[in-house]
């Protein structure tokens, strides 16, 4: 296709001090991140070859010509069922849901079946009671798929979502049970894989070198997208492709580069908040995405010297032009603490001209004969002229089209630079340490053998003062 | 009802040196804000009273009983369409969006007719033109309400939707288009009210003292929440009880005003973050709500006096569980730079219980026999331990359960913090002079008159260089 020739275009002038003047990054900044370019991109080389480095996701886009027969095959008999439910959270819900918001129908579970081409779809998240009776409310097991996504086979939340599901499904359908149960999950080791093997259920595998938060481009988001009827060989196809343009240790041919590269010196000059603003509903989960991606990576206590760091930008999701109404007044107004980053769609899949009728009323007329495609262009580069006059650091993503092969390279992007980020900050970007308080305590309040220790200390913990509760 | 003698609970132990140490507040920091927290008290009284200062949120409570029978009336009958849509953006669209959320069914429009008692709901944000030709898709006219809502009634987003709509309906059904279309606007100027009276279309009005995110409780949210069959009278009898609790000049029995100063004194201390996270589902979208509330009206250039002061705390929104698997890793072990609030539901309104079944993996069956709600609950309890422990202030609102009371008071709750928090940094809580740069470009950019000079100065800034741009 002609305009798959386009690529991803990255444009960072308004972050620049020509622009925004003393809140801006002199050139002499950007030369002075020459070494740590060279270094970071050297590094990725090196660590992407040896072992134990969780940098397989960057290899996925080549290494898994057998991985898409089966899942293209599993895909066309799972699509003919009415709903299709995946059971994950964080990186195992995240990357599908951003692609079904980007690629399908906005409205796909409302469209007649004859309309959508591929089952009802829902992505369980949450523990929520509320929200999984409000799911059996509509479901209807009989035509129902569940995919349960947990790569350490022990997250709390989807093996709770699990048991509830499988008890259902075998008090239903006894052995028949697994008809309705597909398992992706680590292919050695953890109880979701030796769950499957007992109830003989088909499996997917994650990579041992694949983080949750990199593993949209594996099983855990392609399987599901090829149930929705998504070109996922496209997808991998953008991914290599950006990944390839991106390994030049030199900003100005190299977009995931740059983009780290101007993060990471605002971040130094104390922007510690990074907004993530695109300029179109289908990419409003992107967003979310982007935020596990940036937050559990990069927000780091120790660097990778045993240091205490405590790094970390805080990635907030906005959505142009709605947030204009909403954030705008903060980000051109408060204080210098964010970059903005824009998403910008060049061709929208649907054109909508604005009618005539009351030429009366100039202040309405005026919008008469433009389309709407034009009047949410017009406010994205005003909103980026705007915070730039005010001083405030922004930089454009555009996409010539939402569809897999700009998807693909746009989560690629977005990998690469969280991956040079995460050298440049000289912190380990593919663990997450900081969340094993939190789940010690939560086994300990659950009474769970080996965590009588930790009871014990939330039991002599200093009780809470009346004085600083108000009811 | 006995469950209602409840009240929604603050608890701000964990925003304390007692336990988070140099990060947390010392009781000597408190006693300093005194003076402060008086004077707010005494403004605000003293404002209420006196013309033109954007406080009539606070008497909707209170005088709005024959507009409710207006609302009740009129929403009995718009009740029986099968679609109900609302065109509006920022304060038009969080508030209802947020009760929709909180209130309904989470997969309300997914619901058997039967089952839902109320047309499917939605609520059109954005002028994305994929998502103007996806609602079309889904509709059906002639079943179809729309609520049009703009206070000024010049909003460019909602003003072209509405004449996209007008005009289907216009050329649909002449004359009785006005049956399909209900406007909700400034009752005596405005290019709204001009054309709802040229078209003698059935209006709602926003008193003129009430700025578009505080109108939730007008007829901006309750017309919306009647047709959805919510309780309004109770939602505006949470927000009375609420502010009637609000009115001492002390922090330790008002609760609005605690919450605003811990905010205040975090925000001293550096904390330019402020996290919203309720733990269920149906509360994400009060997030939504409330980071329009919280950096619109603070995000503020100039304070009272003229100086600049550039202050604003940004808000960002997570939901629990879902994000410790995103954001806690960052909130556990980044910079000191936020305070995170959650939002605790006591009563859950399904129970679901973890069945068993596999023994023989320990680290499956400790959940077996606990119900989700238990799970969530732990999660809750444990994160917000985790945080004290890594020195995070963090401060928690318990709701009793997720209904119109409460939901009234929180409401209300979140509207007098903003307020307090406004009079604490001696700025404007009630405008939004930040987004009139952006409007301008915008109307510059699409050719209106009178915005010449703007288009001239947009075309002579200082074009991009190719050097900042990647392909």
């Amino acid at each position: 296709m002609a305009q798959e020739k386009k690529f991803i275009k990255f444009d960072y002038n308004y972050m620049m001090e020509n622009y925004i003047g003393s809140e801006g990054i002199t050139e002499k900044e950007l030369v002075a991140t020459k070494m740590l370019q060279k270094k970071a991109v050297i590094s990725l080389k090196e660590d992407r070859v040896s072992n134990g480095n969780m940098l397989g996701w960057l290899d996925l886009p080549h290494n898994q010509k057998d991985v898409i027969r089966d899942i293209l095959s599993t895909a066309k008999q799972i699509r003919k069922a009415e709903y299709f439910v995946v059971l994950g959270i964080g990186g195992s819900a995240l990357g599908i849901m951003s692609l079904f918001q980007a690629l399908c129908h906005l409205h796909h579970n409302e469209l007649k079946r004859s309309k959508r081409k591929a089952p009802k779809f829902y992505v369980e998240d949450n523990i929520d009671p509320e929200r999984m009776q409000a799911l059996l409310d509509i479901i209807d097991l009989d035509k129902t798929v569940f995919n349960v996504i947990t790569k350490s086979g022990s997250t709390s939340e989807t093996i709770s979502q699990f048991l509830i599901i499988m008890d259902m499904l075998k008090e239903k359908y006894g052995v028949n049970a697994k008809n309705h149960i597909i398992a992706t999950t680590d292919e050695t080791s953890g109880n979701l894989i030796n769950i499957a093997k007992k109830e003989d259920l088909k499996t997917f595998y994650i990579p041992k070198d694949v983080g949750g938060r990199f593993s949209v481009i594996s099983p855990v988001g392609l399987f599901p997208a090829a149930v929705l009827g998504m070109n996922i060989k496209d997808i991998l196809r953008g991914c290599l492709d950006m990944e390839k343009s991106c390994r030049k240790a030199n900003m100005f041919e190299n977009m995931a580069l740059a983009s780290a590269v101007t993060q990471y010196i605002m971040y130094k000059k104390g922007k510690n908040i990074s907004v993530m603003m695109p300029y179109a509903d289908s990419l409003k989960l992107m967003a979310d995405w982007y935020c596990q991606l940036w937050g559990e990576s990069l927000g780091k206590a120790k660097n990778l010297y045993g240091e205490t760091v405590n790094v970390g930008q805080t990635p907030v999701k906005a959505i142009g032009v709605t947030d204009q109404h909403s954030q705008i007044q903060l980000y051109t107004e408060g204080p210098y603490d964010k970059i903005v980053t824009f998403i910008n769609v060049e061709e929208y899949r649907s054109k909508i001209t604005i009618p005539g009728g009351y030429e009366e009323f100039p202040s309405v007329s005026f919008l008469s004969g433009h389309t709407l495609n034009e009047l949410i262009s017009s406010e994205k580069k005003a909103t980026e002229y705007a915070l730039m006059k005010n001083k405030r650091p922004n930089r454009t993503i555009t996409l010539p089209a939402v569809n897999e092969y700009y998807l693909g390279q746009l989560m690629m992007l977005m990998m690469l630079e969280t991956a040079y980020m995460g050298y440049f900050l000289e912190i380990d970007a593919f663990n997450q340490p900081g969340v094993e308080e939190g789940k010690n305590a939560t086994y300990a309040l659950l009474g769970r053998k080996g965590y009588e220790a930790k009871a014990k200390e939330l039991r002599s913990s200093k009780p809470k003062s009346q004085r600083f509760i108000i009811e």
